[in-house]
């Protein structure tokens, strides 16, 4: 679409969408229509148009040389609920939510930002638990908190406390790694179990009592993409944390952006037992439900091996699996053949499943 | 203060301040209370002491070369309300607070990012408005929005829109801008008359009515910092846009930070009629009322008439002065020095003069 295309009126079918809904917010295909027809349009340039969950910048010349370096970039806004809950809260999540952005573009993150949009009336010492929260994610990760910003709100007009965190890192030297890279034949990896974030958060809001303690996944997970950057180079392709929506919205979305289709297997997926029970009792479907601490790999087939072998020397990717590939066939569709050998289409979600997970 | 200070419990004296207070986004003492007690010494790490309004990172080698040079770093959210305002909205705001800060580092911006935190029910119209809006001002400042976020909170927990805009830019070569830069005898520049956009928010919000329309003076700096720079080189020694909190608290924060003092002559500040008279009716003294559009450069004794001449052969710095000096005496705070010759200490804002301003 050209700026020409949308001079004036809201591309957004006004009759369908009037206001903005929940939906617009989740992951699925409402956000990504907004994404699609309304910001896309607008903010048109070659380094958006990539719909990466990050940018990369070339820094050019006065980046310090004459081939500059690539800057990755990549923000996120954080207005989860409960703001604390088992294994983590809103401080951590937005460290790790945004370090593990620029890490997917292939870049070891340097520093990020914390933009506070606070409620009149917080608990001061909240705030406190959240910023040490924060401090220890940051350090944990190896990244500076650099810069930031405060502002308040009536009371009212706010939830607590709502957090923006963007992230800037220097993609490696050698890595190319995009959806657009995913090609038929790539296996795609996952380094451990599902929906974990999604069903901590849920659980926590349902009042879901379990044996185990359901806690989320959310880690920073810089160090295996430098495992396999450093051990394949060029054989990684893509790389994708499948937050808000999951691994079937993320997977839809790779998809959809290198026309290639892909095939799961169902029986491969790892999904702790725990989970798959929460998530019958919440009437959830796991591929849909989101991760903070789950990395999918697309990487060329002749280094699939080497890949895993690589993860599973790491804590986080002990459990690492290789759960699906890319295909020729139904380009843009993602499909899960299940135990015994039938196929179904796993599609993007249209609705709102989970609000304010992330 | 180091990380063994403030090991548990909250910095933030709780008996004083049990909850956040909406002066603690206000720009004045209690925003700075919050950062130097709370934020600093958690995120303790050299860039952050800086206090700029922005960090600055080395690249270092893998930025591309020996140098790596040097990228300016920024965030900010923007509350303000209401959303649209004469000359401009929250959508152009966003993006000329952000690229003016990074501006502030000594740096050509480069890119934003843009983070949406949309309430339920939000009008799509209204939301279209404000993207055309970041659209226009991001082309007319040279920058790109390269990547963004979108959340959408319940209805009630929100207000219509917050934004968050985080910005990249490449500090200039030769640039050293810093507050520790400002010495004795050091003149201060301002491009144009002060407090134009926080009367015209507050007029709308008191519904006034004047003769002139009263307009936001938002607009983007960096063509001010460009010619500066490409007169003066280190001859610039500190940069600052006086948002919230005003003149005043921009030049505290100066003081504080280079441990010099500041004299201002009053007669000197450029101030409109009409916004001198809206201050009046509202009870607000114009130091203290943000700007959008407004420039202050401290450039050595010698250059000052240079950097004038520079400033307004530009529309921006048309109306450009000399507003004052930096002086050995009383470190640490601004001084005024009225027409008939009296001298006033201009303090930091104790309390929240002009809420959600931006």
């Amino acid at each position: 679409m050209t700026p020409a295309d949308f001079s004036g009126s809201c591309p957004i079918p006004i009759s369908d969408y009037p206001t903005v809904q929940m939906a617009h917010g989740g992951g699925g295909r409402l956000s990504q229509m907004l994404i699609e027809k309304l910001f896309v349009p607008a903010f048109d340039n070659p380094v958006l148009e990539s719909l990466h969950d990050g940018a990369i910048l070339a820094l050019g010349a006065e980046g310090g040389g004459p081939d500059g370096g690539r800057l990755a970039f990549s923000t996120d806004s954080f207005v989860v609920r409960p703001l604390f809950f088992p294994g983590g809260d809103i401080g951590s999540l937005a460290v790790h939510g945004t370090v593990n952005d620029v890490a997917m573009c292939g870049a070891r993150p340097l520093a990020i930002s914390a933009g506070f949009i606070l409620e009149e009336g917080f608990p001061m010492e909240d705030l406190w638990r959240i910023v040490e929260s924060m401090r220890d994610a940051a350090r944990d990760a190896g990244v500076w908190v650099v810069t930031g910003d405060t502002k308040v709100v009536d009371k009212g007009k706010g939830d607590g406390v709502y957090i923006n965190t963007t992230g800037v890192g220097l993609v490696r030297d050698g890595a190319v790694v995009s959806p657009e890279r995913a090609a038929p034949g790539d296996r795609i990896l996952v380094n451990g179990p599902i929906a974990e974030h999604g069903i901590a958060i849920m659980s926590v809001r349902e009042g879901l009592e379990f044996e185990t303690r359901l806690e989320t996944d959310s880690v920073a997970l810089y160090p295996l993409v430098e495992l396999l950057l450093d051990g394949l180079a060029e054989g990684v392709h893509v790389l994708r944390d499948p937050t808000r929506g999951g691994l079937a919205s993320a997977l839809n979305e790779i998809a959809g952006q290198s026309r290639t289709g892909v095939v799961l297997s169902e029986d491969r997926i790892p999904l702790a037992e725990e989970v798959r029970g929460a998530c019958e009792i919440l009437g959830f479907d796991p591929l849909y439900v989101a991760n903070e601490g789950k990395c999918l790999a697309i990487v060329a087939a002749d280094r699939a091996e080497q890949a895993l072998e690589l993860w599973r020397s790491h804590p986080l990717g002990s459990e690492a699996v290789i759960i699906g590939e890319i295909v020729e066939d139904h380009p843009g569709r993602v499909v899960l053949r299940s135990s015994i050998g039938g196929l179904r289409v796993v599609d993007m979600l249209s609705g709102e499943q989970l609000p304010r997970i992330c």
